[in-house]
């Protein structure tokens, strides 16, 4: 299937591998596939919170780019950043690694080393793991474990509600702009590769202080990923293109449409889009600025309708910036 | 670390890669790393059982030697048997693909279709999962889930425990070595090999009917496992050589001593080791097989000590009948 490969999106290949596979259901499992997480119900008040992350090496990440101990960091944070979306506390992770035989032992510890600093960062255990050489690229698989008493799905969005980001965007896709071309990125940019956060205490904040109905983490990038709370939600997404908060990188780029079309096209900052009931973001913004020092700005609201459209600054429809991608790599 | 890789067993490379993650512990956490799963108590009376599992071309599987049908069941099949060794029920499994873009569709669904056959027969749901191309080999990883009141660890083994095995050993075995010579296996080891049946059901109806100390399943081989077991309870386990229950494929070959090897060196039977009470286990067995045609079988005696060794039929010890093996296809 290389044409499905390269040309459907993701959720439509694991969606139809899902059919084939025809599991059945079982009582516990309150979301299965199709969400950011599946939750389980095990007893208590609290639900169970799964996700899994697969790093592959030319695909998700270059070793050219990066050092072993980033990439580690990467691969939890990206596989936490879905337990953010769900606005779940991290419990931990389980870690599989299929590596080359000639890699050394130095360059496993590196990796094991990023993958630790990101897991205290974040208060996350490691539950176990699997370790495998292969005659091919590095394989990182994560399996992210949380809990939440009421997790937040992609799927609430409804007609009126604010549609708002944490953080600043486009400043991973700036990195990956760059080494694409054969140039060093900034420092800034750089780091936001390197170091994302996954903004898994903000997200339950948030959840607290406003009346979030639907929450999806940007790893696709803020175009393919308000898609996706269009589709769940059965809802339109319309984003205000001069809103949408440039990553500091960005912010001062005389191309200002290259530099929009990385923060809206850009995928990897890891940051979350919410939508939120109208009226009840404005003081969580603050509040959620106060205690973290991470901005939440409103970039849209939600209609009926579908899909997602963008509108200038004076309310006219405007040309998507850019379309969302899978990797860096296929979009640069 | 070539040398490390290959030389060192795979539970101490794992260990050295959690010690340099340093990970933090979470109150949830009865147990991490170094068992076949990690415990995580939610709330209720039941912990959650979670485990994963890496399949990687070239290494656990070839295409030649298989159908995809049969490579996505053992890849779920495996991963469900370290539930088995917990005596946990299964509650569903979480599957992660990176496969060369070149693989069709069709390849896709026939990979899909063997992982549903063996959720089915298990009733294990799919919570999720994640696909990626790659640039290289199929790697499958399988994280599943489980549920169990109370687990069984690989660590409570007591001196004078009996130790049982269910089923018959040395089918897959024989496959392999059939495959690693260039030949066709006979039907019945080819069946041993493409559909294991991990022993969820048997699991639970051991630890209900007899006083199970220790559980573990038999994926790089009883003598491997039973080393695995010693270590874990601070024990030492006597193997009788005569008691091995070989499988039929094995039961009337002229060379006796590459049988029993194949049974006792042979990985990837999933059948499972026990450390069981003494004088509790014989009704059980009786019981088992009446109720899931399942022999279950002595084969030696937990003591004081450390490792494990092998006795001939008049109690005299024997050199080991074989050496574990990580992977079948380095062993054979």
């Amino acid at each position: 299937m290389p044409v499905a490969m390269r040309d459907s999106p993701e959720f439509e290949r694991i969606g139809a591998l899902i059919d084939a596979v025809a599991a059945p259901s079982a009582t516990e499992v309150e979301l299965g596939p199709g969400d950011d997480a599946a939750i389980l119900r095990v007893s208590g008040p609290e639900t169970l919170i799964l996700s899994t992350d697969l790093s592959v090496e030319h695909v998700h990440f270059r070793r050219e780019w990066l050092t072993w101990e980033s990439i580690g960091f990467r691969a939890i944070a990206s596989a936490l950043s879905d337990l953010a979306a769900m606005a779940a506390r991290p419990l931990g992770a389980l870690v599989s690694l299929a590596v080359p035989p000639e890699m050394d032992r130095r360059t496993l510890d590196e990796l094991a080393h990023g993958m630790g600093e990101c897991l205290r960062e974040h208060e996350a255990a490691l539950l176990g793991g699997d370790l495998s050489r292969s005659p091919g690229p590095v394989v990182i698989d994560v399996t992210v474990v949380g809990a939440a008493v009421r997790p937040v799905r992609r799927s609430g969005a409804l007609p009126g509600d604010e549609v708002w980001v944490t953080g600043r965007l486009g400043g991973a896709g700036a990195a990956a702009a760059a080494w694409g071309r054969g140039l060093e990125p900034d420092p800034l940019a750089r780091r936001a590769f390197e170091r994302p956060r996954p903004r898994l205490k903000e997200a339950r904040f948030l959840c607290q202080s406003a009346e979030v109905h639907a929450l999806i983490d940007l790893s696709d990038g803020l175009a393919s990923d308000a898609e996706q709370v269009a589709a769940a939600s059965g809802m339109r997404l319309v984003l205000e293109a001069d809103r949408v908060p440039l990553h500091h990188t960005l912010e001062h780029w005389v191309m200002a449409d290259v530099a929009l079309a990385l923060a809206a096209g850009g995928g990897e900052d890891y940051e979350l889009l919410a939508a939120v009931a109208p009226g009840t973001a404005d003081a969580a913004a603050l509040a959620l600025y106060r205690e973290f020092n991470v901005e939440f700005t409103r970039v849209g609201t939600v209609t009926d309708g579908a899909g997602v459209g963008w509108v200038g600054a004076g309310g006219e429809s405007i040309s998507p910036p850019a379309s969302g991608f899978d990797h860096f790599e296929e979009g640069v």
